[in-house]
């Protein structure tokens, strides 16, 4: 047995299969001043076919892990932009005469060098990116064909030095077991996809490996504590399998409480509803029991294209999810670009801190052209199902009015043209900015519903840029602080009788579920995943103990003692079901 | 008659002189290959003068205007740190064989005309700082002398096509009465370095002139409403004379009051404080009569260097502004680097949104080496003088807790040494970030004092960066969620028996003034500029007439209806005050 480390949970038993190195013959001769131009060009070509080979990916996976994971890739597409990796790469050629592939190669090399020598865990994985992306491009360069895994054997567990994300996303759960590499860590993308693909993946075993493992051996790993067992005893084996039988039959008892209705034990319900960003998630959602859509995030059907949709682009897909929906509500969040998330054909400007910058509504107010026409497209939908409007990132009232006032006209404009839409349609906010929540009573008077988006919220308000890896331990959803603002937020919807939800990740995260059931909110709106794991301890965990525990943490000073506090709640809670 | 724009307040009546084009002559021959590497280097010992002589410039104004205003010329540094701007230049050099200063010429023209060709003025004052930086460097390529205003003859009014930062922080505001640029906006880099020169300037005029202003010609100009009289009649010119005596009149009698109490009409005292960077400010601090010194920013210390301060070399800084300030408070803010501040000898990590990244309070406490070398400066200065001593971006009762512990080192440290320090100095933190504000009654529990930080808070709160030109219409310190915020934490002071100042914008912002009285906090915190007008305000407003005006605040819904509420009010005192 050996240690490695795990990262993405799960057990898996299975014959190796060893990935070959990605290896290419580059061309020696020189190029001539005259070939510049040309060599300009295939690299160009080339960085064009990787992207949209990258968008392809994107796309492909979103249906199976959902839009968050697939983020990682627009690292690669901003790699590819990046002038620097550009201006290294016709350096090269131009000072070297080298062949394009070559100045590729040697690009790649010099940045991946230059980041794995900063002793930062951040900066390797970033070098990792580039030679992900780097190795795209050169095998666009070199014609080379992609490297595929067998799916003509028995499933296996697949070893490599390292795996990227491109690579891991052309990987099929059906053939593949789990995943061992010998480089790595937890937080890197590629634990983040295997995690999102439910593919148990152990990493780091290098310098614990005696001698390689070879494909064809059998192994046992278990990817929660990073066990590797190579030609285990055949009780290891059968152990393991015992474990495994017991996860699979956990898992398939949670999907038997999908049709459940979501009440505690005392009998307070909540909502469950999923956060989808295109018409095929919607079928995950539904499939997991989720009581409609509380945010369909649509700027999804802005990304990957080279132009704004149509109004009639726009209604056709609100309509088909509204519909799908069969009367169950549907909340369409509208446009929310900027910050970390770009559209190709739409130049947002340079910023130093996109986060608090030109972004969601702030653009719809600016730009009330493709304002309206999303939210005619919206009104025309609302005719279709229990459509809902929500308007991203509002900080003060002028901005709800604001908006309104744009909705009005579109209204009017499509009462003149005879055009059906829901006179009743709910209108609401995301409470995602603390001026938000600190005026939570005034934009309570101006709207129908309330959703707090927890992420931005945590960014905001402890001044922490989650995605910083220097500082993701300030990261702290539980906070005090926070833990007052979503007191502060849901008083003042209940005040003014409107309903109130919760769409940011912690709506998803089990320890958060005291909170919500003593706050008595009205729904919880998450990846799909995650629904049925809470469903499950939502049917055990009583709303009059949760809102015990919820009078404890007003007492607490540090995110460390919220913490302790709901993860004690948890564990009797599950004692308790154990028991009973 | 022409009308600019007012773009710096005042009024100037003088003959006019007009700066001379900034145009060299460029050697026209090609370069050899051979010398590619001579160029390279030409420039880059350009770029070493051009900087080195920009941070001198820094030094010297930082005298004049403060350490806000000098922040411009950090743009102007990282222009010439940006390897896109260096690679430009290489380009043309190896591609085109042209000589450095021609290669310099091409490239700035290509960026500037780049930057001008987007329609938005952010951009467009992005390209005046690239064309100033890239005239300083092409003058040192080319060995070329400053270009100097006369000195010699009488003061004048300076007119210009545009005139940069560079070309202002080197006049001289004895013999130049007021400017007038063809060009420009009242929100460039310019104008804000004309308004904390105190020199009139007018832009804009370019458009309005049916022909050029000459040298020796007799100008009136307003800076205030942007007026511009060529040849104007005797009237005018009387007229405007006795203007001006009366504005020079009131600022003498504003100086009669640096030494009278600041106590309100109705017998509430507000400390009046300075915010200062320097030994020297700390000059200007107390000829305006500050009550001591409410945040020094100790960053500037570090800065302009190539290491880290020793010890040794910050306490004679602490110590001699303490011992200067004779029995007055100073407080010492402690290292509040990173966001937009940068120190060249400490790599700070590239961040996608620096001002939620990696600084201040957040580095300090991952650099325990180089914070404790600071509080052990601190320490000792406190024996000398009234030392407070000041934390900066705190969001945790941890983080508070994780300082003391690295202060309680150093003072036992100290304490073995026999190095005598005051045991009885008061620690405070900056309000500064929305978690602090919501659990301010615990943070209350953990120190002696609290400083509103209301340019950070505002930003976070809203999510604005408050530098970002396209939202910066969303930058609203009235904010109804802000009064409310302020409200908060002075009252968990008071609960707390803690003092609370304020030493943000806001505390130097006239209208705030009733806000500030009626929370009856104890110190505003200031730059020395605004310390009279803030205190001839005080002496004429009362406590009872703030608390009346703050209560309706509360019912505001939007920042104008709040701004409407606190003008009204102002002109009202005003009016009392001058019928009085």
């Amino acid at each position: 047995m050996i240690q490695g480390i795990g990262a993405s949970a799960g057990i898996a038993i299975g014959r190796s299969f060893v990935l070959p190195n990605w290896e290419w013959e580059l061309p020696e001769q020189k190029i001539d001043v005259a070939d510049f131009a040309r060599e300009f060009e295939r690299v160009y070509e080339g960085i064009r076919t990787s992207k949209s080979e990258i968008e392809q990916i994107k796309d492909e996976l979103r249906d199976v892990v959902g839009s968050e994971e697939t983020h990682i890739f627009d690292a690669h597409i901003a790699i590819l932009d990046d002038p620097v990796f550009m201006n290294e790469i016709q350096g090269i050629i131009q000072r070297q005469y080298k062949a394009a592939e070559v100045a590729v190669k040697e690009a790649i090399d010099h940045f991946v060098t230059m980041f794995d020598l900063l002793d930062d865990e951040y900066m390797k994985e970033r070098a990792l990116d580039i030679k992900d992306v780097g190795n795209r491009l050169l095998k666009h360069l070199l014609g080379a064909p992609e490297i595929t895994l067998p799916s003509d054997t028995q499933p296996f567990i697949l070893i490599a030095k390292e795996l990227s994300p491109s690579q891991l996303a052309h990987i099929n759960p059906q053939h593949v077991l789990g995943i061992v590499t010998l480089a790595g860590s937890t937080t890197s993308h590629s634990a983040i996809m295997a995690r999102a693909l439910g593919v148990p993946l152990v990493v780091g075993v290098e310098t614990k490996l005696a001698e390689p493992i070879q494909t064809g051996q059998t192994l046992v790993i278990d990817g929660t504590d990073g066990s590797v067992f190579i030609e285990p005893e055949q009780e290891i084996i059968q152990t393991y399998t015992e474990l495994h039988n017991r996860q699979t039959e956990a898992k398939q008892r949670l999907h038997g409480i999908a049709n459940h209705r979501p009440v505690t034990p005392d009998g307070k319900r909540l909502e469950l509803a999923a956060n989808i960003s295109s018409f095929k998630e919607l079928e995950i959602a539904l499939s997991s029991g989720a009581h409609g859509v509380g945010l369909f995030r649509t700027e999804f059907l802005y990304m990957d294209r080279n132009r704004f949709p149509k109004e009639e682009e726009q209604f056709e897909v609100y309509r088909s999810v509204a519909e799908r929906l069969a009367g169950e509500p549907l909340v369409i969040r509208t446009l929310d670009v900027g910050g970390d998330k770009q559209l190709d054909y739409f130049e947002l400007p340079e910023e130093d801190n996109p986060f608090l910058g030109y972004r969601a509504i702030r653009i719809s107010l600016d730009r009330k052209d493709l304002f309206k026409t999303q939210l005619r497209a919206i009104l025309r939908a609302s005719h279709y199902g229990a459509v809902k409007l929500m308007y991203p990132l509002i900080s003060s009232v002028d901005e709800v009015r604001a908006a309104n006032a744009v909705l009005n006209e579109a209204k009017l404009e499509l009462e003149e043209a005879g055009i059906p839409y829901d006179k009743g349609m709910k209108i609401g906010i995301m409470i995602e900015v603390p001026a938000a929540v600190m005026i939570a009573d005034l934009l309570a008077e101006e709207v129908d519903f309330f959703s707090i988006g927890t992420n931005d919220l945590v960014q905001f308000t402890l001044a922490v840029d989650r995605m910083n890896e220097e500082i993701s331990h300030l990261y702290e959803p539980y906070h005090p602080a926070l833990i007052r603002m979503l007191k502060m937020t849901v008083e003042a919807a209940k005040k003014a009788g409107i309903t109130v939800g919760v769409c940011g990740e912690l709506a998803g995260d089990l320890r958060a579920l005291p909170i919500w059931l003593s706050l008595d909110v009205d729904e919880l709106s998450m990846s799909s995943h995650s629904i049925l794991q809470v469903k499950q301890r939502l049917l055990s965990t009583s709303q009059e103990e949760s809102g015990e525990v919820f009078e404890k943490l007003h007492s607490c000073r540090t995110s460390t003692e919220i913490l302790a506090l709901l993860n004690a709640f948890m564990e009797r809670v599950d004692k308790k079901t154990a028991n009973g």
